[in-house]
């Protein structure tokens, strides 16, 4: 088959999500197959039938106390003033709790209530109704009633139910199969060595987990080349094999865009497009009667279509309701733009601030995985709504449990390897708290404070007037409230330069003169601060500079960049070059800051903070890393 | 060792649940031992160790996008009124997705925007900007970058950042290992004959499950005997061999309550007794500084305590935070009454009935599991709060998802086996939807709608004046209301009698006369009112009717009470004594009709309920049963 038939341009619909999604779960009966499994090995498993019990529990009548067994009318005259006593074999028996009632009696004592007088006799005061602490026949379960409709998911008690009735293998839903087939020729598989332009192929592992957490039964297919013949092989075996297929990548309007030619081909297109972001260029179908799932390649493109269109045939073959997220309100922190007659969905942050949980938004990019990992929520922005306004409050569905999302301190500003080491030591001492950060620079972390959307920003902004770090802009920005600004970190600031620094570049001077490739960082970062400071010092004017216009958002960021380009230079701390391998030329001693509220200062969450911080442990494992020095113990210079 | 020595009465202790679950935890440090595993068998498992990225993602300058690399400054000049050639291979090369953007470019340009003029030659009509559509080294993940920090539970699409930063083993927290000792002389093997005073070992089987949705490692051990050797032996292997104990049984104050002796002897006893219920008789303590926790032998109460005790050591070991259930405040139906002092835990059920979250207590019972089983929610009344009154809100945890709470329909009144039949086809139609049944009788259906704690009643009301059913009940209690009385059900009533009838039963004067054991039915119940009325007919008085004064909640109840006894007589419907092998002398053909509101009749529940009742289906499965004949075509008698 020529490959360059497919090569045209192809046109994406603007389906409705839901639209689309009905159409799909309409073409299919998926009547469910059906298996035998042991009660021991039924949890979470879905009952195909409804299950009836085969005894009744308890299937007989049973002492619920220990005691003594009577017949209740013999025990009517018993009173305080006038004590009766029974005599033993004829008027009772001693039982223990689950003890059968022999049939001439209908009522038990409590042993509590009885006084021995002999080995043949007791004595008691007050008299039993019939049937008192007697369990009866089918207290808990009557035979042949029924225990479980079908579609019912099993827990760890319903097992018990079942083995209480005498159940000891019941009649499940088959997990429904699901052939995930990863397609591209730029994939390699994670053992292999990334050269440029290959990919590791991840996502089919991603998938094969969702389904497994969603009840089906994934097959991982290897890695099928970018190739009509093998993709068309592959999606006919997986149609004879499986009950629903799933192929990745191919379903964008790209040059290699095989897939939605091929499913047409052997198959039926239902939809190749959904109005819906990331995520849109979804291909859904079918082959051989058996439903077609094409998800983009892009991974966060992928999870979401995979949620919207492979979770609810997995339901609807299980016959149980899609689950659904918690969603509570949240307050934006930024703006959110959408656009009319698409659904968004962004990744947030969610902080819990000041009694109100604010969301900021992750980026949107689609190929950035860790934007999924590290969201709190998902705000999805309806088709008909055009965004929100910084300020408003919008419904958001939630990637992790709200006390979680409630007990995170919300870190915001700069940029520092020892955040993360902070929040593993929090955790350590107290696992159902960390540390959530957005890295935006050191200004934009003083913002955060203001507009109540982190408790705590890490800064290091020098004033070129005073020579001072951190208290005139503090001082000049948050002026108005009651602020702690806490002494965390002394730090070395100095050039990023390839091993052994060929181009030896000692100062900004330096770049200039020898057209290096500066890799710069955001505007508002601390360390963009102190190089705009060094240009000025040096007389240069940033067009002076190649890469000036670019920036990069953490340290490791502009730190990975150098590594790649070997006439690159770029600004930063000591740990990022350490880790990337290479050479630093201090330039700056900085003190790297924290702010906060007073009122977060004196919190639970801020005392912990600043208990770890002021840690010998967190101390000896910052400083091992070179390079800083913690000085947490000085008093603070705010507040 | 003497088991007389254990015999003796053991005061059981009312500390707080809070203050002995803390202690518990306080007394073991549980460092978690850790293993190596691959990252396609780590779902769910939590990270011992933060996770730094081996690589970067992507580890190159990628295209973003299908196009031209080209180098931004070459392209300034491109507008719509003046195209720009640009020449193949030295001015641009053509990129996919994901490819390697070659080190002279530095932007890419969209294929949608390039007019391809020849092999060699394309044109542009706008100018790139640097580093457009090119996704940088790093922009996913950055290498070295802290992906997790311990204690992390991991998702799908953390499995996926983990391969895209090219790890492939992390190191994990093993699960721990909870030994689970199932004591007892009364326990039995599922799989033995069931005689009377011999219980079905299931608490084990529950217990291990919940272990395994915990985050544990369940070993479950065979019957343990009641004797003090046995016992302390188990105890000992296990204190050797896992991480935490669980031991069933043998923790009230009853006759045979060696375990806390036992613990107290080759350990420490912290507690035993919380003021909680059911649950209180609960042993805290160690052996060999593993954490022992003895769970009482009823199950409800064993669930209970596992999850006060049980789980919170599985997760300072897993060192994550106690997942928490969901929450809603519910209107309560019934009044509670609890004790002062005393945590009370109480199993409801939960209705969405007129706009609000109804909730009605199930039995109490800490021996009948399926009121943990059917129960939508929990109910705990603190220990400082006498109980609720009918009317008012209080907030209950959820043991189902909210969604299928809100989506029941919730049955009262008159128990009928045909209920369970409709529920199990509507939800073969609407698998988001059911039937919650409770069985309280006629009266008290009608006084469900009435208070609006119920979407539908099934009654069977004899008016002893006019020989109708259900008609004046109705008027009489619902006048002021708008309601559907739909005509559901002809169905026989008659005596349940042994095999053959024994003792020739044709009437209630046989019974009286024959003095034969009645197995009644309770107050308000239609066959309750019913046995009544043909007492008053044939002239007799409750008292001369053995067994008048217990009353059974359901048909079936009766047939299995008939079933055990040989003297006994019930009277009920044909399915339930058929579903005993009890023989059935006809005594009524009796109407059951279904009330609802005007409002819930029109509404799509309604709808749905009503659709499958006409069904065929419906009617076919129903009349199999025998003894029944569906109405449902017939119109309204009101409404």
């Amino acid at each position: 088959m020529d490959q360059k038939r497919y090569k045209r341009k192809i046109y994406l619909e603007d389906k409705p999500r839901p639209k689309a999604r009905e159409e799909l779960l309409a073409a299919f009966g998926l009547p469910p197959r059906k298996e035998w499994v042991k009660v021991e090995d039924a949890l979470g498993r879905i009952t195909a039938e409804p299950v009836f019990a085969s005894t009744s529990m308890p299937h007989y009548h049973a002492s619920a106390m220990d005691g003594i067994a009577v017949n209740a009318a013999d025990t009517y005259s018993a009173h305080e003033q006038n004590p009766l006593r029974l005599a033993y074999g004829e008027q009772f028996v001693y039982v223990d709790t689950g003890n059968a009632i022999p049939a001439q009696y209908n009522a038990v004592i409590m042993i509590e209530n009885v006084n021995v007088i002999d080995d043949q006799t007791i004595e008691i005061i007050e008299p039993a109704t019939p049937w008192q602490h007697i369990r009866p026949i089918g207290e808990d379960i009557v035979q042949e009633e029924m225990i479980f409709p079908q579609g019912h998911k099993l827990r760890p008690a319903d097992l018990g139910s079942l083995l209480a009735a005498r159940i000891t293998n019941l009649e499940v839903v088959n997990k429904p199969v699901v052939s995930i087939i990863p397609t591209g020729n730029e994939l390699i598989e994670v053992t292999d060595e990334p050269v440029p332009g290959k990919i590791i192929e991840f996502n089919g592992t991603v998938f094969a987990n969702f389904v497994k957490e969603w009840g089906g039964n994934p097959r991982l297919s290897g890695i099928v080349k970018d190739e009509p013949e093998k993709i068309k092989e592959a999606l006919l075996l997986a149609a004879e094999t499986s009950d629903i297929i799933v192929i990745n990548a191919g379903s964008s309007a790209g040059s290699k865009d095989f897939t939605v030619h091929i499913i047409g081909e052997i198959g039926t297109v239902f939809t190749h497009g959904v109005a819906a972001r990331p995520g849109k260029p979804v291909i859904l179908g079918k082959i051989n009667e058996k439903p077609v799932v094409g998800v983009p390649g892009y991974p966060v493109s992928a999870y979401l279509a995979l949620e919207w269109f492979v979770r609810p045939l997995i339901c609807k073959y299980l016959q149980i309701p899609e689950p659904k997220r918690q969603t509570i309100q949240v307050k934006l922190g930024r703006r959110i733009v959408s656009t009319m007659g698409q659904e968004d969905f962004i990744r947030i942050n969610i902080g819990y601030v000041n009694g109100e949980y604010v969301a900021n938004p992750l980026t949107r990019a689609a190929g950035v995985t860790m934007s999924y990992v590290r969201a709190d929520g998902l705000l999805i922005v309806p088709a008909d709504v055009l965004g929100y306004e910084q300020g408003e409050t919008a419904e958001a569905e939630l990637l992790k449990p709200l006390e979680e999302v409630t007990n995170s301190i919300v870190f915001s500003g700069s940029h520092d390897l020892t955040i993360d080491l902070l929040s593993s030591q929090i955790k350590q001492k107290r696992y159902d708290m960390k540390i959530i950060s957005s890295h935006v620079g050191s200004m934009a972390g003083l913002m955060a404070i203001r507009k109540g959307e982190a408790h705590v920003a890490g800064i290091h902004l020098l004033d070129p007037e005073t020579g001072e770090y951190n208290l005139t802009y503090v001082k000049k920005l948050l002026d108005d409230m009651d602020i702690v600004l806490f002494p965390f970190l002394k730090r070395k600031q100095g050039w990023f330069v390839p091993e052994g620094n060929p181009f030896e570049i000692q100062s900004v001077a330096d770049i200039a003169a020898k057209n290096a490739h500066f890799v710069n960082r955001q505007r508002g970062a601390g360390t963009r601060i102190l190089f705009d400071l060094l240009l000025k010092e040096a007389g240069l004017a940033p067009d002076s500079i190649t890469g000036y216009s670019r920036e990069m958002f953490s340290h490791l960021s502009v730190a990975a960049e150098v590594k790649e380009n070997a006439g690159a230079v770029g600004l930063g701390i000591f740990p990022a070059a350490r880790a990337m391998g290479l050479s630093f030329i201090p330039v700056a001693d900085e003190e790297y800051d924290l702010v906060m509220t007073k009122e977060f200062f004196e919190s639970e969450k801020g005392r912990l903070l600043v208990s770890v911080i002021q840690s010998e442990e967190f101390r000896e494992s910052v400083e091992k890393i070179g390079g800083y020095k913690v000085v947490a113990d000085a008093a603070p210079k705010i507040g």
